[in-house]
């Protein structure tokens, strides 16, 4: 670390010595405190250690650079001069909180500690100055527990068994007395309760862990910075940032921030709200409260918490006194800086607050999460309020927010028909349906299954991610908006309902209590996320997006800044229909081999067969012939509905062994119609098989050894856009060759193309059938030849499944043998098949498209892999200069706005 | 064709227009006719029409450019000039012949004209001039013989049955003639007869071919130029093309001389000679020559010819008189020719000369083809003669001959023991071994069935060649060493005895009478090409590198002049050895996997199956601690062998299940060894399966997936190292990771190679054990982020096998149903896995090496798949900057001489 870097950023006290743009060495809590502090913003002060000091931490040992100390003593010296307060002071005594904060928000997923600075010195002076022993007691106990959980014991690497970890067993002591006086909450422990209660805690930290607990500010102070840079690397976050793909090195910055108490009394408060209603969106103020409690109790949803305001208010606490009418002072003040706060930072942001004896201090500002349909709406909205440009609001919406309004939902009419078991809080939209599980490890083991599952929890923590995640949604019984697994739901646009308090969840017998009845674990239910609710059984789902009114108003935006075309691969005139209503602008993939997969296709399907068994010319001739109307049936229908728009068609793909069959009767049926014997037969068959079918007799592969099969498919193009074309349409057919290597392939059935043109006009009478002729990009050598092939390819479609198998030597048949271990291990960033590799096949792709462009500079490009409806692989493409992606019609408004979002990031 | 291009070169009278660097132009014949035309030989003057005009005929639907007549009148004019004749005169006519002349010799492949110009008119003029009216019938004759087919029949595009050819026809006509009179040979034949049969001769050739034959000389001569140019695409020539990769494009010239005639009594003769021995490379002028014969008599082998001189002379015409005793004043004039010449060429050349009445015409000259041991001899002794330079010298062995040198012999112990069962002339080196053939398509056949076989013919044409290519060897009871099959087989460096006279052979029963005895077809005979005789039965074979004086000479003068290293593919000490006596700088690729495979391998096989079906990392350390001592033995014995030089180990690298046993016994005692039912054996076993294996679960996937295996092959190379180093040896182990995509799999594998070298060294007490850490390159990712993978690899060694198969798709086991048919049909030039493909695959190597070079200068770069043996890789692996090849030990001496000759031409 080099000696000139600040490591230590002030805030408070009317300034703050960095700002909202450093969120990168400040971390998004430091970042945003002192823009806020800048702001005039009334903000507890205190001071941000840069994420740069836990890179170096991890570097050396758990070692920070040699001036950190001068550093800090001075940022304390100025926190203490703005407060009057004295760090470690015996008679008015600075109390301060420790936090975490990364770049990218890690809800609950590092440590904390507050009320760091209590100490037998200091506890007299902060009683006399609080005149409340019991609160000074409480929060006392509170360091102890905390402290020696996190920092004595986490920080410093101890393991221990499930239920022997040091808070668990302060829990038990805690539990024990309040069972001993008859005490049901905590509140009602006396201030002599707890003052025994912290020399027991004391006492049993020293016999657990070996070790006093320190009684000394400064030394509870380091213990903190400590452990929040260690739980960067703490279990639970390494597993979160794999989820969310947050890089190991970014490093968490530490938060030094003196104590403010919204547990002082009646007059005093906590919480947490969002300029607008993250929910649906809808403009207004939004957000709950505690009276007398710590910002913990809103989060862990231990208490129902109140509505801010009354448009705040729904079905669930619409009993509870709002903050506006409870506290109208503090409340006018509260949404002044919330308004000042969302014009500052165009945008809607998710704000912590404590009312301390009626003062407001604000503690933490940040952009606020959303669901899809939030997420659209604000952006809209916001966009016709000026608020925010039309590249700004593109980039409101994640395309995963934007899959969340693609995502089905619960059949409204059916809905209606049946009634609910239960209502919750609506913190996850859409609907889902699935087998109940009670825990995190079955609801992975169950989804391996392949099974759909929703998780039921009393309530969730940082432990149950995983299971989060591989369930179809999540039900809890307690919890509000704002509690873990409403943030986590809402992070990943997932269904999730919380708080539905009259559900009750017996673990140990796997049971939920609802309604009068018992369900057992496997047992269905159907969720709806947006309403929360939910029913008994499996109720029918559909396809959401109709019902979202903004998102055609949002795509329509995306549309006005995108530069890519986006096409859908689609084999039928339904398909193509559909694919065009979500906005698809032609067909990138039609194959021709896909009428011979689905339902019905049985009578091609056996003249395909029949044309493969074929061991003569003559043979298969007549099998093409037999063939043909079926074939020319689907492109003439699809070209039919893409009407205007172009049509890539790609000649048989797959090797012709995938076809034939293996069951007996079916050969033994085939054989006969061929006229020959089965062994015979079974030889022919047998002789297609292949060590790599890969890299085999596929492709243009095949057009190559039997010109005949693309001569057939061939007319069937020029023949269907022929009689369109006398019918008054105006078909564009693009023929693309696939699994080319060199030219001369492509060369080889352009004569075949040319040949049949020619008697296709000639037949037909058309004189122009207007058209290209192209090849897909599939193979590596394609790629570094692709100055040769452009001589003849008109454009040229990048297959980056095929390019991706190749270029990494990855059969994706098999890669489950070895590609989990390495994106567990680290050597691969992700699942190249999901998205591409840019560094490697990336690569490839730059290069074909650079020498193709320098043969023809008009060259058409674009990509029909499976990535071409993944953001990441779209942002890619746009970089690189393709004209178009084609992805599946779902995906197609997907690609819009990725497409979009390409634009304005680069 | 632009018109300024000069189309007609003239050459005689002591000058010519062109020179011997004009080949390319005015084919090799053409070119050295000017170039011995310049330097004042007695050549026929004459003229050439260049290859331009061939490439505008075939691009102009057969037409010719419109000037070109007059060029070749003007031309004509100047050789009537010359010559005091005139073509198409009655008085003093000319004759011409016309005769294909391509960059480089197609012996026997295009078409050639004699005597033309002979016409009802001029035939008095000649007759009155060389009083000779029977040769002048007789030359007439053969015109009508000639021209009827080449011109009449073959370039006019008439196809016939076999037997009812034009030619076929005449001579049939002809052998009636002779039965009739109960003539032996065709010189028994009067005047009167000839004269008769040339009335016959026009009569049939209407009949048949529906035309007259043209009486106009002016008609024959653009006949024959049209016959020649026509030729060029001839079945015959464009079957030779594809077995000596000439390009079509090149074209022939036509060269059009004045004919002399070798025919016209005891003072004529003809001949054809060498300026040294190609048959050995002796440094005498070595010829044939016959009296009273044109020069196709010669080369068809339907007389024996005598010797040019007495040092020519062999076992097979001791009994001839020599030219240099027949027509003193003639050979004098010759062999001062020939030795101006080969001063002037610095090269051996074969000449064709004809004596006219005891004057000495020379009709060609061109480099003289030799076998391989000859051009080693050659080579060498010029260089000792300072008559070329080494450059020169490294260039004057083609890596096909040098192979003949090292190809089989007949061990010369057994052979001492077995009687020869006849003796014929030495026209194809070194020793083979198979069953008789009697045809060229049957020798094609029973080559696909995996049969060696011997070509046995009374002799060969060039409709033969397939045929002579398919076998081991070929025997002909005709025909010197100028005759077609000499001619074909010493270009190929092909074991061949010609003129075989004691030998009768009967196609029609498929027999072969040898000295008393009867063989049949299938029968084994054993040839020695270099002395010309064969045995019944098969006798051993060894290596004839040994037997060369020159050879090692040669290759010192190559080592002098490469650049590249030569490194082996070996595993075994043996082999090491081996590889070292053949020149061979290290090993290149040494292959963990190979013990297993060999013979003796079953206890570790065994071992590794073990391993392989282990479930637990328990169980599978277990069987790799058994397996440990035989991985080391080869290791530490292949070092030791290898001692001063590098061995490259790669580390296991084919997919697993290519070791699990098919056959239910073994898999039986395997389940029974590692204590698991059979069900369960089967269900591990039957995992392994892969879709597409060769995109597997392969290479350093294992070593990810099981690091324990790539930690036991890691230590056995160290520790291997670490014994031979206390025991004074210098051994250098290089790592070899394979199968990378990405520089992550080599930092894995790196880690567990330090914490191994650490150990071993903390072992063993060596404190440094000199070695690399590298990696393949053979995926076409790793090529494209070589800059990353450089970071960490010391050394790239190219694995070209598996590069070509992911570069182009296509997986090497399946090619077979469609690599031919790309080849066929002009697709592919070759096949890549021959030949590394340098536009494509080249591409990827050039870019890995330039990115991993900017990442680390000094980085070594090798190749070691099969290319790595093969003359036009090697060259190429030269030009991109490679440090060594690797090869099997055999081809080492391939590979110094293909290395040589990269620097030379490049």
């Amino acid at each position: 670390m080099a000696k000139s870097k600040k490591m230590v950023y002030f805030f408070g006290g009317g300034k703050g010595e960095g700002n909202a743009k450093m969120k990168e060495l400040l971390g998004g809590k430091g970042a945003n405190l002192a823009e806020m502090a800048s702001l005039g913003v009334p903000v507890p002060p205190g001071f941000t250690i840069t994420t740069e000091v836990c890179t170096y931490f991890y570097k050396n040992k758990k070692k920070y650079p040699a001036t950190i100390k001068a550093d800090v003593e001075k940022a304390l010296a100025n926190v203490e001069k703005i407060m009057g307060k004295k760090f470690g002071g015996t008679t008015n005594p600075l109390l301060v909180s420790v936090r975490s904060g990364a770049r990218s928000s890690m809800p609950g997923m590092m440590e904390t500690v507050l009320n760091v600075g209590l100490t037998e010195e200091t506890i007299p002076g902060l009683i006399a100055l609080s005149g409340d022993e019991r609160f000074v007691y409480d929060a006392y106990r509170r360091l102890l527990m905390m402290y020696s959980d996190v920092v004595m014991e986490k920080a410093a690497g101890i393991e221990t068994a499930d239920d022997m970890g040091i808070r668990k067993q302060l829990d038990r002591i805690m539990d024990q007395l309040k069972k001993q006086k008859g005490y049901k909450t905590d509140t009602e422990m006396t201030a002599e309760d707890l003052k025994g209660l912290c020399a027991k805690f004391k006492a049993t930290i020293k016999e657990v862990l070996k070790k006093e607990f320190p009684d000394d500010a400064n030394k509870q102070l380091w213990g903190g910075i400590d452990a929040v840079f260690s739980s960067w690397n703490g279990k639970r976050a390494i597993s979160y940032r794999r989820i969310e793909n947050i890089p190991d090195e970014w490093g968490t910055a530490v938060n030094v921030q003196s104590m403010v108490f919204g547990n002082l009394g009646e007059t005093s408060a906590t919480g947490v709200a969002f300029t607008r209603n993250p929910g649906n969106g809808d403009n207004h103020f939004y957000g709950e409260y505690l009276v007398n409690a710590q910002g913990e109790d809103v989060v862990a949803g231990t208490r129902t918490p109140g509505p801010v305001n009354e448009s705040s208010k729904s079905e669930h606490n619409k009993t509870e006194v709002s903050l506006e009418k409870k506290m109208p002072k503090a409340y006018r003040e509260l949404d002044a800086i919330q308004k000042k706060l969302e014009k500052h930072y165009h945008d809607m942001l998710d704000i912590e607050f404590t009312i301390e004896n009626n003062r407001l201090f604000m503690l933490q500002c940040r952009v606020g999460k959303r669901n899809g349909p939030a997420a659209v709406k604000m952006a809209v909205d916001m966009l016709k309020e000026k608020l925010i440009t039309k590249e700004q609001a593109v980039m409101r919406v994640t395309p995963a927010q934007l899959d969340e309004l693609l995502h089905p939902i619960i059949d409204p009419i059916t809905e209606k028909d049946h009634k609910p078991l239960a209502k919750g809080l609506p913190a996850g939209p859409g609907g889902a349906c699935g087998q109940i599980v009670f825990n995190a490890v079955d609801a992975v083991e169950w989804k391996k299954q392949g099974k759909d599952v929703i998780l039921v929890r009393e309530e969730t923590n940082p432990e149950d991610v995983e299971g989060m995640r591989a369930a179809q949604a999540i039900l809890t019984a307690r919890g509000g908006m704002t509690s873990h697994a409403a943030l986590v739901a809402r992070g990943w646009g997932k269904c999730c309902i919380v708080g539905c308090g009259s559900i009750e969840v017996d673990y140990a017998k796997k049971q939920l209590h609802v309604a009068g009845k018992v369900m057992n674990e496997g047992d269905w239910i159907t969720l709806n996320g947006t309403k929360g609710v939910f029913y008994a059984g499996k109720l029918p789902m559909m396809d959401a997006s109709r019902e979202n009114k903004e998102l055609n108003d949002f795509l329509k935006v995306c549309d006005s800044v995108k530069k890519l075309g986006i096409r859908t691969n689609a084999e039928t005139p339904e398909d193509a229909v559909k694919a065009r209503q979500f906005g698809a602008e032609g067909i990138g993939l039609f194959r021709t081999e896909h009428m011979f997969y689905g339902k019905g296709a049985d009578q091609p399907l056996f003249l395909l067969r029949k044309m493969i068994m074929s061991n003569t010319v003559a043979e298969r001739q007549k099998a093409l012939d037999q063939l043909y109307p079926f074939v020319k049936k689907d492109i003439k229908g699809t070209l039919e509905a893409m009407d205007k728009l172009p049509v890539v068609i790609r000649l048989l793909d797959p090797p012709l062994h995938e076809f034939v069959p293996q069951d007996a009767d079916k050969r033994a049926a085939l054989a006969k119609d061929l006229n020959i014997n089965a062994d015979e037969f079974n030889k022919r068959a047998d002789s297609l098989h292949e060590s790599n079918p890969m890299m085999g007799h596929r492709g243009v592969r095949l057009g190559i050894t039997y010109p005949e099969v693309s001569r057939m498919q061939i007319k069937a193009i020029f023949e269907s856009a022929a009689e369109l074309i006398k019918a008054g349409k105006k078909p564009y057919p693009e023929i693309m060759i696939p699994v080319v290597c060199d030219v001369k392939e492509i060369e080889f059935q352009l004569k075949i193309a040319k040949e049949v043109y020619a008697e296709v006009c000639k037949k037909t009478g058309v004189k122009k059938i207007p058209h290209m002729f192209g090849t897909m990009i599939e193979i590596p050598r394609a790629a570094l030849v692709a100055g040769e092939i452009a001589k003849v390819a008109e454009f040229f479609s990048y297959g980056t499944n095929d390019l991706t198998q190749m270029g990494f030597g990855f059969s994706r048949d098999d890669i489950g043998g070895f590609v989990p271990d390495y994106i567990n291990k680290g050597i691969l960033p992700g699942d190249p098949f999901q998205s591409i590799d840019q560094v490697g096949i990336g690569e490839l792709i730059k290069i074909g498209i650079e020498r193709g462009r320098k043969t023809r500079k008009n060259l058409e490009v674009g990509i029909c892999g499976e990535h071409g409806g993944e953001p990441a692989s779209i942002e890619f493409c746009h970089k690189v200069g393709m004209d178009y992606v084609s992805c599946s019609p779902f995906r197609v408004p997907i690609a819009r706005l990725a497409a979009a979002q390409a634009v304005v990031k680069n």
